[in-house]
């Protein structure tokens, strides 16, 4: 790789590429471009494991804190700095979430042009805000999200324009630095990693990271708990589903573009992929929150799965006595506000009087 | 101090506390109670700094990566670290935005009870949704923002309550650990710190900050650049603004708790402090973003002042040539994304056909 782009102090904390360039297979044109990903926090949470059983430690893994809130933004430093390298004035996505507004920040950064194609139906704007925000254009057809895709990946064959949806194999080398991140943290693999599944980029990046790490310094290797949502399981069903459904919209996926892989990996590892209820998913957010770590509902998926199988005896706490589970929470609550915002009960109203505040607070009438 | 709360392991990154409680004046009963806050990116921004006539280095301190996105969680570790410690049940704070957001998560965190007083007029769901997620108890008294304010302060003098607003000395020590940061990352002060002025707690932080690092490392001091928005500039003006009007709500006070403070940090260190209109607000967050840095509008008034004061020959660019600007940006651009929502023009509509996307992409029709 070349120098790196705008990084004038080498003493700054520069990125993952800057970080983990050396395990990361990408072209020798790659110039980085970086918003500082990565480097995220993995939050103990001792309460929580008690609840769960204890006898372990868990930690979450807060991908939420990456430059645009989720943990795309570290494979996407990854594909765009492959595009820039590579002279690319332009960039392309089917997205109407999380991978255009990363997208759309990276180009930016690299001051290239970003498209996102999204499906016909309604457009929730607090979802595309981000990609608007940092710039990118936006065009709707009338079509699926699959005919988005596929067109997206034939323009993308036919002209310079590079594509950064997952389909992008950077995409992954760039994914795949939160296991390094991990295994730097604890120094060495956990025992189980717990993460949710949708297009089954992560789970495989995961694994492909965690083995490279074992690989070079027999840091170990985790068992994976993929998690699906049972409206949008085509893993754990064995088949596509037509019309994937459920509240964790950035998993809500019928046809993962790495379902294979994800099969794999859960296998390789001994491992499995379970589905969970939107209800469990919710219930799992809120458990969170009451930690101080908002989420949004997708990224609770891994923690309500780790959750099902402790209560229906599938994982035991004998088998985790002593171990460290990591759970990944792929999105910040701020990505998602409207599931707080539209279930927000009214404030209570109180004169502004210290007698009423009392009452209410304390329930004390003076 | 007594021990860290959870966390079991010295290697990983714990929050500020931890790594600046040296540094910091909090009373010995506290005990750290943290979310990983601080530990934020310091972003190279060189193509915005040669579009403001160039020759001088700047820098983006991004806040928004904080765990709640805002710099507030620096300041409240501080706060809930020290109440926790002293055994108290419950916080306190009058606020609707990211003040609110923070303490409802600390809280969370220390498993205490957060109450946000929020004044009478329209409850924006968004801004308060953050609170609302973390579990905290929102009570709307009949009266003004002064009112709320008047009444959480009562009622911690009154009871084992801990007001948590800005007020509270320890939210200073916790937020001058952003200055600590900027001072690891950069080898010493940076010679300028641009950044927004709104109840003037941050600014007093910084340089309470900057001055600690320099008497014990000789670190060197910032010339500081205070910027408040026109609509809402006390401390330009020379008196409490009883309206104030912004855009940029997170600086939309009119009578700042800590304005001697912001003038005298703003004259000690050889600054000022200026006033920028919202436009000027906007069209720097739009730059921003452009570089892929999407920041709340507040977060914009640091840069957006720096701007104009080279416009205005206000500011030397001789004086700045071979110097290190550093600009704070204190929260996310998630915190507000109304603000890009709004204002979205609709996706271009376009048939899912090849033909039809080249040509509105390339110009081209085959």
């Amino acid at each position: 790789m070349r120098g790196f782009l705008n990084t004038p102090d080498s003493s700054l904390y520069s990125g993952v590429l800057a970080r983990y360039g050396a395990w990361m297979d990408l072209p020798a044109h790659t110039r980085p471009v970086t918003l500082l990903e990565g480097n995220t926090p993995l939050i103990p949470m001792p309460r929580l494991a008690q609840e769960l059983g204890g006898g372990f430690e868990l930690f979450v893994k807060f991908e939420g804190m990456n430059p645009t809130g989720s943990f795309k933004d570290r494979g996407m430093t990854a594909a765009i700095s492959e595009a820039f390298g590579r002279g690319v004035h332009t960039v392309i996505c089917a997205s109407t979430g999380n991978t255009a507004a990363s997208a759309a920040a990276y180009a930016a950064r690299a001051q290239m042009r970003a498209i996102v194609i999204i499906p016909e139906g309604k457009v929730a704007a607090g979802k595309l805000a981000g990609a608007v925000a940092y710039g990118a254009q936006v065009i709707q057809i009338q079509g699926s999200f699959d005919d988005a895709l596929s067109l997206v990946v034939e323009i993308s064959e036919r002209h310079p324009i590079a594509l950064v949806n997952s389909l992008n194999p950077y995409r992954l080398e760039g994914q795949k630095t939160a296991a390094f991140e991990i295994v730097d943290a604890l120094g060495s693999a956990p025992d189980w990693l717990c993460l949710p599944v949708g297009n089954a980029g992560n789970i495989t990046s995961y694994w492909m990271g965690f083995r490279q790490d074992h690989a070079r310094r027999s840091s170990g290797l985790p068992r994976i708990l993929g998690v699906q949502a049972e409206g949008a399981a085509p893993l754990v069903l064995g088949h596509p589903v037509e019309h994937p459904e459920t509240v964790a919209t950035a998993i809500r996926i019928g046809k993962p573009a790495r379902g294979e892989q994800a099969l794999e990996a859960a296998e390789q590892s001994g491992g499995r992929i379970i589905a969970v209820s939107d209800a469990e998913i919710l219930a799992m957010q809120r458990r969170l929150a009451g930690e101080g770590v908002w989420v949004e509902p997708a990224s609770a998926a891994g923690l309500a799965g780790l959750a099902r199988q402790l209560r229906e005896g599938k994982m035991r706490l004998s088998e985790l006595r002593g171990r460290r589970v990591v759970a990944v929470c792929t999105g910040h609550g701020l990505k998602d506000p409207e599931i707080i915002a539209h279930n927000m009960p009214a404030p209570l109203r109180l004169p502004a009087r210290m007698d009423a505040l009392e009452e209410a607070i304390l329930g004390v009438s003076r």
